[in-house]
């Protein structure tokens, strides 16, 4: 049974950046890929993944700054209204429901699971439509005060996993379901 | 060396009280009193306490619907500038600094330390008079996607005590400062 995960790091405070979209928060915390819980772990089981456009302009915007190149060889769908140009291989943009995408998704993962990269606008419509499993959050020692929310709805989760790899809280959610 | 803690609940994605100022999310909550990092082992240490006038009314509103009596038996500052009926013994209103509210409370401590009850804003003006050394959390798996804010400022905080109790994740931080 193919699992779609929410999986980010976030503030204590429950931003997942700040108001100008920046993660300079993020990048001067501790964390080990071979710790606990880490993205190099959690990569390792994933065959699709599907993201928002500003994190997609976000990640464009990082490539041209670094001169790095597209980091991910599995299919990655990116939900636009915008004119966007491919930054690797293997890129769809889309505007379609949700649940139809995830069914294409779920086809192109050979059986491996699903990354909803974010942002929290998107993961949240994926939980409404039921297709939401899993959060994953690394929780970064930070309080920002303002920024982009994490999940904006009121939901439900169950604690599954908790651990501490570096400086972050790592913790693991069944999502339950959309409050009452 | 007295020590200065802001210890509440919060939701994953960073409130304290929903829109309406409500806790209904929380006291649904599973927590184990003689677990981890709970209010019980805490409270043990406290000598003084302060909150906001946000806080105080909803405790008001609590103790008149449920015919509980005051539950605090150290001495309680509230900042405020409304007029508050004393709801228990021990409780002072102020409007003063918070830097001369907190050498009150610490010489009235005993050598204990101080409990910084909240809101967010009122931890949040104590931090920035240099005068919160902690943070002690108790995550709820639950998110608003509104309410009102855990610490509505841009700080650096370091992790010093992780665990699990019930369904909550517990993460005591030490107060690094603002963030440059």
């Amino acid at each position: 049974m193919t699992r779609t995960t929410f999986f980010t790091a976030t503030t204590l405070d429950g931003y997942i950046a700040d108001e100008h979209d920046s993660l300079e928060w993020l990048f001067v915390q501790d964390v080990r890929e071979d710790g606990p819980m880490s993205y190099a772990s959690f990569i390792q089981g994933i065959g699709a993944m599907a993201m928002g456009a500003t994190t997609y302009a976000w990640i464009g915007d990082h490539l041209r700054k670094t001169g790095e190149a597209w980091m991910y060889d599995i299919p990655c769908w990116v939900f636009t209204h915008r004119e966007f140009e491919p930054y690797g291989e293997g890129i769809t943009f889309t505007s379609a429901p949700v649940a139809e995408v995830h069914a294409e998704m779920v086809a192109a993962a050979g059986g491996r699971d699903l990354w909803m990269v974010g942002g929290g606008d998107l993961a949240a419509q994926f939980a409404d439509a039921g297709l939401l499993d899993e959060l994953l959050v690394s929780i970064a020692p930070v309080t920002l005060g303002a920024g982009r929310p994490l999940f904006p709805r009121p939901y439900d989760l169950e604690l599954t996993e908790l651990a501490q790899n570096g400086s972050f809280v790592c913790a693991r959610y069944d999502v339950v379901g959309p409050r009452a």
